[in-house]
């Protein structure tokens, strides 16, 4: 390995890119040391190369033209933090093809482009890293490629959306509603002025398909992802859910079956208080992993903001040095196939459904009757409220065919006495009796 | 890159080891995938090579001479899981020196002679890795290698002695004295017959050091870490903890002070029940890391058994076969510097004191006398039981030196009417108010 100094062209300088800049300047000897030799910012590509930006050094030369700048002869490795699909992508598949290293933390591009960006890669040999395009700080890309290397995963379970789990914390903490907590959010700057994206799992589907794709080796896109947000959440079903030790996530899921079909999915998933997913609160992030000899796993940390963020980034910067630098390693494997997805039809859970209903005799007996009708079967069933209309019942069921539990369920929400099936929470299925 | 097979040595055939033999037959391709070629067992070495082994292949040749074995011309990758340091030491260095790759899972060896083993793996060029030997399957020793290599870490607290932390937990949960949990985890093959190692921190202190060196960069011997046991925890102080949502866990923790000065410690801790280390339950491990800029990160899994420990002796086995082909890494960084220690006086923590006295007036103000003249502030003082002998007083200091308030718990042992200083458990720091 050679120690010359590397030189690195870094594309976007906002919240994560003034961090990684201001990093690299304040802790260069250190990474240097780590990194096999000096890690050195040659320019930075900026919408306006003319804004003042504070904590970014003077020195550092802007340049509007990230293409220009990415594939300039002496680049080495190029940082994309540009964000979205379009430009971002052609500046990333044109340095990959030149044979420059990339590090990006873009999920939507690495998610939607991950067959042609790898395949790039690889037949360049050109390093690339992607640690901070999930779950932020959180070293779990790395150790699913590299520590769990020896081991088959099985299931992956990752709570991966920060503006969901603050909203969702906030209203168990703090007996808000969605709206209450959404409000909150953004004020505190947690969610977007539109929160679609995140609160309806497009953000969290996006990076389940990539950790799919590193646990699993399954390919798919982002669109294959079966996902329910958290608007239909109530505080209600919330509290509901304490009382009997369980709280509400957003989970993003990976799972291979017996038959070797791939589930993915992300929905708000009840989970026991004592696991390990439930100590997850506020923005903080975590990924859940079931491997056949480690047993289960959990990486847990902040998932996003610009210092953590640009951790993540830097660690993929010292990685992906190492291996211009002569070393193996930081390519991505090129294994996955198209994933066989599992019929959704075929998808089981044990499910807390919330109805309200006139408090009159009967109600219970066509409810129960609609279950029967369907083959699901009622673990249990508790009525909130008297003399009130309407009041609730809720029923847990056994493990049962959700799309059996969609039949019953139209039938119930068409009874003369049923004015709304409120809500239907899924148990997560490692906690289920 | 060559693809040639490489021979891998095993060095014991105990739990771990006959599971990394199984592992390796049974997913031999998929590993192979991952390490760029295959891994050969070429041969075990056992103290009996005529037993009968229930689940290694029959085939695998065995000898009776682990430094022959090691040494062997074609051997290319030594697995060390015999423990112990004096003929595993002797073995693993000669391997290093020979040039040979090496995996162990031996944490006493790696803790006690990490300078030896880290400067013959440099000299040599010759890749160590022992991810195993800190907290079973749990990816963190990489982590802090790698993934965090751009980040600067402040503090580590781990669980990451699996049979304390099932006691502690069965004493919280079931209400169970000391004694009578350690029965049930010998019963059960979480304690040892002889349980001292684990019981008594020594276990702890030996990861410690080595997430010390990994995660500050500071070389210390295993007997320069402070260590309290936890026989000492009574199912009382375990009560008064759930009354105000606290737990008590045996936590590692390795910490750089302003000044430089590195702590490291082992103590039983009280630690916030909403705290992520509080969800660490039964004979599960976790290591809590705090970052610069990461923040906090916690690592999450098993800490022992033969198939989690085989997972993470796999993952090391990979890195080093992507080594011995060519690539970079693998080798440990040897700049770990001899760390300089904290005075042990000048320590601060917030503390839980419980005191048995007789339940007469004038008690408190003795006892509070005492801890004001040693500069000790009192943040909270409850009486539990009333005319009874003794009565319980718990005492929780606010941040105060420990020599300061072990010479005020000298006098307070002293008075007349305490009968004794029954327990002192410190609050995790970062839950301090």
């Amino acid at each position: 390995m050679n120690n010359r100094p590397l030189k690195v062209a870094l594309l976007g300088l906002g919240n994560v890119g003034a961090a990684l800049a201001s990093e690299l300047q304040r802790r260069g000897d250190a990474i240097a040391d780590r990194a096999g030799g000096r890690l050195e910012l040659v320019g930075a590509a900026v919408r306006d190369p003319a804004r003042a930006r504070p904590g970014v050094p003077e020195s550092l030369g802007k340049s509007a033209d990230p293409m220009a700048l990415a594939l300039r002869e002496d680049v080495d490795i190029v940082v994309e933090l540009m964000g979205g699909t379009g430009l971002a992508g052609e500046v990333v598949r044109a340095a990959l093809a030149a044979g420059k290293a990339v590090v990006t933390a873009n999920k939507a591009l690495v998610a939607s482009d991950a067959d042609r960006l790898f395949a790039l890669a690889k037949a360049h040999d050109a390093p690339l890293g992607f640690e901070a395009a999930v779950a932020g700080a959180i070293p779990a890309l790395r150790a699913l490629e590299v520590s769990l290397a020896g081991d088959r995963i099985r299931r992956v379970a990752g709570i991966v959306n920060g503006t969901c789990n603050y909203i969702l914390t906030r209203m168990e903490v703090a007996g808000l509603d969605f709206d209450a907590a959404l409000g909150e959010a953004q004020r505190l700057g947690f969610a977007e002025a539109d929160p679609s994206s995140d609160v309806d799992g497009e953000d969290a589907a996006y990076k389940l398909t990539i950790l799919a794709r590193l646990a699993l080796g399954a390919a798919a896109a982002p669109e294959a992802v079966s996902r329910e947000g958290i608007r239909g959440v109530r505080a209600e079903d919330l509290r509901r859910a304490a009382e009997v030790d369980l709280v509400v996530r957003l989970l993003a899921i990976a799972e291979r079956g017996d038959d070797g079909a791939i589930d993915l999915r992300v929905h708000p998933t009840l989970v026991p208080k004592e696991h390990p997913l439930a100590a997850v609160r506020g923005a903080m992030n975590a990924v859940w992993v079931e491997a056949e000899a480690a047993g289960p796993l959990m990486f847990y940390g902040a998932g996003a903001g610009g210092l953590p963020t640009a951790s993540a980034v830097l660690g993929d910067l010292v990685a992906v040095a190492q291996r211009v630098r002569g070393g193996a390693g930081a390519v991505p494997r090129a294994g996955s196939e198209a994933a066989k997805l599992v019929d959704p039809g075929a998808r089981q859970a044990s499910v807390h459904v919330a109805c309200l209903v006139a408090d009159e005799p009967g109600v219970l007996a066509a409810i129960a009757g609609a279950f029967a009708r369907h083959g699901v079967s009622v673990e249990s069933c508790v009525q909130h409220g008297r003399h009130a209309d309407p009041v609730e019942l809720v029923f847990v069921t056994h493990r049962c065919r959700e799309a059996a539990l969609d039949a019953a369920l139209a039938e119930v929400g068409a009874l003369p006495a049923v004015r709304e099936v409120a809500s239907r929470l899924r148990v997560q299925p490692d906690a289920e009796g």
